[in-house]
C-alpha cells in the first residue's frame, strides 16, 4: 500500500462519533453541524464540500454539495446524501428528528461571523453554541489506528532529515535546501499542506534556516520563524548562504493521510562554537527532564514551569523559547490533524495529560545575531510515561566542513 | 534585486489607505481594525502579529504584538507601536481620537465568531460592522506598482511551465512532476503558499494531473481539482503514471511578494486524440470571445453568459467548467494577494469591470473518465480592453511521444 492511501475504517469513525455524541449530550447540545475541513475528515474520513450532522442521539448523516460520488467513495460512513442548497438544511434536520427549538453546535472557534449569521437565519428557533471544544477534546486522544499513521509520518520526517544532512553544503542558500527538502517530502507522500487551526496562522512545508537568520523574531506562534523570502510570507527559508560552524535548523512536519508529526534537528558543517554546542546539549537535558515527568495526570502547566526553571538554572532564561521580548509561553503543543491541538504544554495551563495524547516538545534557545539551537520530537502519552514517535538522533548532525 | 525582496513604498501605502478611508467614510464607519494577514500586508507592507487601526479621518497606526522590530523594518508606515495586550486597544483608540460610541469596522467575512466576541466585549459602546467589502473593493483595482509585481509572478509561472514541458516523460507519476515543479517554483522565488480568502478553501502550490485523474470531481471551488495523494487533501497530483496522447494539465499560481497570477497549460506526449484537441481549441475560442468583451463598464455576469452560450453552441454545454453535476458557476476570478478576489466573472454577477481590475479567465472542458483540457491566463482591464499578464503559448504544448 502506498503512503497516504488508506481509508479510515468504519469502526474507527464509529468510535470517534460515539465519543463526540457523548460530549454533545454532556454539554446539552441537541445536534452539531460540522463544517470545518479537519473536523469533517476526522469524523467522515473525507473532506468534500459538505456538512456532517451529528445528533446527540441517533445516526450521523454526511450532507455533501460536491463531490457526492467522491464522498461516497472516500468515506466509510453509510449515510452520505446530496445537499444542493444550505436552505434545505432545516428540513433535513427536522426529518432526522432534530428538535429545531434545541441547541445547535457549530465550530465557533473557526467559523467566520458572516457564515455563522447564515446559520442563525436558517435556525431562528435554535440556540447556537460552540461545539469545537467537544470535538477537539475527542481528537486529542489518539487511537491505535492514528498512532500507526503518525508513525508513517515519522518515517517520512526521518527521510527528509537524512536527506538534509546528505545534501548540506557550504554556500548553498536556505531556500535551495528548503526547496530540495520540500520536493523530497512530496515524493515521500507528504500531503502538501500543514494545517493550523488558529486564525491567521499559516505554515510552510519546511522551515530551514541557519546562523543569525534562524534567530530573527517572527509573527508565528513558535520559538523560531525564519526570515522567509518576502515580508508577505515572513517565515521559513530566506536567501542566506549557509556557512561552516553555524547551526542549521531544519523544522519539519511529516504529513501523511491528514496527520502530522513535528520534528526539529540541528545540522552543521564542522563543529559548532562551544557556546552553541553547550546550549544544544542544554535543550536535550530540558527535553529529558520534561519527558521524565510525562504521565497520565501530569498538569501541562507544571511541565512548562519545570522546563523554564531548568533553563533558568542553566543560565538560559533570556534565550529560552525565543529571545526577549519575543518568547513564546509554551514548550510543546499537541499534534494530529492540526499542528496546534491540545494538549498545550504552556504557562499556567491547567490541562492534565491523558493516555493517548500526542504532543511535540520543542525546547529551543535563541541567540539574536548568532543562531538558534534545540530539538523537537513528537511523543505519545502511555499508561506509565511517554513513548517517542519521531526517529533518529537528537544531537547536532555534524557533517565535515570540507 | 532578487525576486521577492521589495518593500512596498510609503506613497503606495498612503494611496491605498486614503482609498480605504474614503470607503469607510462613505459607509459611515468611524474606524476599522484590520487583522487579517492579507489585508494587513496590503495596508502596511508587512504581516506581523498585530492590528492596523484605520480611522475614517486621521493617521493610521500599526499596533504590533510581535515582532515589533521586524514590523518597523518591513513596513514603510511611520507609525508602528508595540501593543502587548488586546485589553489595551480601547485606551489606544480613545487616545487616537476614535469615538468609542461610533461604528467599528472588522473583517467579518473571515473573523471567527469567538475572536469577534472578544472585540464585542472590548468595545461594548460600538456598533461592529463588516468592513471587508470596503478593503476588497480597493484591493481589486491594481496600481502600476502592483502590476509590476504581477508581471514578476508571470515570469515565474512561465519558468515553471517550460520546466514542466522539459521534464515530462511517459511513466512519470503526477506527484513526481508536481514535486519537481514545486521545487523549481520555490527556487524561482515562490513564496510557498497560495492564499484563499473563502472559509475552508485551501490550495497546493502546483496542480498537475493527467488523463482521467484530471477529470475527477472535487470539493474545490474550481473546474478541476485532481485526485491528490489522500482523501485528507483531495486535490492536486496523485500517483497516476502519465501516458502518451493524454492531456497533462498544469495549473500554477506564480507567487512573488504576496501577489499571485493564475495560469493553466495543457501538455501532451505526442498528439492528443482529435476530440480532446478540438475541445482545447474551443476553450481558446471562448477565451477570445470573452476577452473581446472586456472593457471598463462590462458586466461580469454578461461575460459569464457569453462564455456559456458559446460553449453550448459548440456542443460542450455538459462539459464546460466541470462535468455535470459538478459544474462551477464562474469562468474567471480576480487575483492579487488572494486567489479568490473580485471581480467574479460568474453567473448572474452584477459587478462591473473597472480599469485596473486583474482577473484569471479559465475556460475548461471536463470529460469524466477521459481527461480535461482548457486554458487559463491572467489579464488586466485597461482603458479600452484587456491586456494579458501571463506569458507563453496557449495551445497544447506537445512533446515527442518517444
Amino acid at each position: 500500500m502506498p503512503v497516504g492511501s488508506c481509508r479510515v475504517p468504519f469502526s474507527e469513525l464509529a468510535r470517534r462519533l460515539e465519543a463526540v455524541q457523548s460530549g454533545l449530550r454532556a454539554e446539552g447540545i441537541t445536534a452539531a453541524l460540522v463544517v470545518q475541513n479537519v473536523d469533517l475528515f476526522y469524523l467522515t474520513g473525507s473532506i468534500q464540500e459538505g456538512h456532517l450532522l451529528v445528533p446527540a442521539v441517533g445516526e450521523p448523516l454526511y450532507l455533501v454539495r460536491r463531490d457526492v460520488a467522491r464522498a461516497r467513495a472516500e468515506s466509510s460512513l453509510q449515510r452520505v446524501e446530496a445537499l444542493e442548497s444550505l436552505r434545505r438544511l432545516p428540513a433535513v434536520l427536522a426529518r432526522e428528528g432534530v428538535d429545531l427549538e434545541g441547541t445547535l453546535g457549530l465550530e465557533l472557534d473557526v467559523l467566520p461571523v458572516n457564515v455563522f449569521r447564515r446559520y442563525e437565519a436558517l435556525f431562528p428557533g435554535m440556540r447556537l453554541v460552540d461545539c469545537s471544544g467537544v470535538i477537539r477534546l475527542v481528537r486529542s486522544v489518539k487511537s491505535a489506528f492514528e498512532l500507526d499513521v503518525l508513525r508513517r509520518c515519522a518515517a517520512q520526517a526521518e527521510v527528509v532529515m537524512r536527506e538534509a544532512s546528505a545534501v548540506l553544503r557550504e554556500g548553498m542558500t536556505e531556500i535551495e535546501l528548503s526547496a530540495h527538502l520540500e520536493a523530497v517530502a512530496r515524493r515521500s507522500g507528504h500531503q502538501g499542506i500543514v494545517r493550523f487551526r488558529a486564525f491567521g496562522q499559516e505554515m510552510l512545508l519546511v522551515h530551514a534556516f541557519a546562523g543569525e537568520d534562524a534567530a530573527v523574531g517572527s509573527y508565528m506562534d513558535a520559538p523560531l520563524g525564519g526570515r522567509g523570502l518576502t515580508p508577505a510570507v515572513a517565515q521559513g527559508a530566506g536567501r542566506r548562504h549557509i556557512g561552516r560552524h553555524e547551526p542549521v535548523v531544519v523544522d519539519f512536519a511529516g504529513a501523511v493521510d491528514g496527520y502530522l508529526v513535528d520534528q526539529t534537528r540541528v545540522l552543521s558543517l564542522g563543529p559548532l562554537p562551544r557556546e552553541l554546542a553547550d546550549a544544544h546539549e542544554a535543550c536535550l537535558r530540558i527535553q529529558d527532564a520534561v519527558v521524565a515527568r510525562v504521565r497520565p495526570g501530569a498538569v501541562c502547566g507544571d511541565l512548562y514551569a519545570a522546563a523554564v526553571e531548568q533553563a533558568e538554572v542553566m543560565g538560559y532564561g533570556d534565550h529560552f523559547m525565543g529571545a526577549r521580548p519575543n518568547q513564546v509561553g509554551f514548550i510543546g503543543h499537541g499534534v494530529g490533524l492540526e499542528i496546534d491541538e491540545p494538549p498545550y504544554l504552556a504557562r499556567g495551563a491547567r490541562g492534565v495529560l491523558v493516555e493517548g495524547n500526542v504532543f511535540a516538545l520543542e525546547p529551543k534557545l535563541v541567540f539574536p545575531g548568532w543562531g538558534a539551537v534545540g530539538v523537537e520530537n513528537t511523543w505519545v502519552v502511555t499508561a506509565s510515561g511517554a513513548e517517542r514517535i519521531t526517529l533518529g538522533c537528537d544531537h547536532v548532525w555534524e557533517s565535515p566542513a570540507d
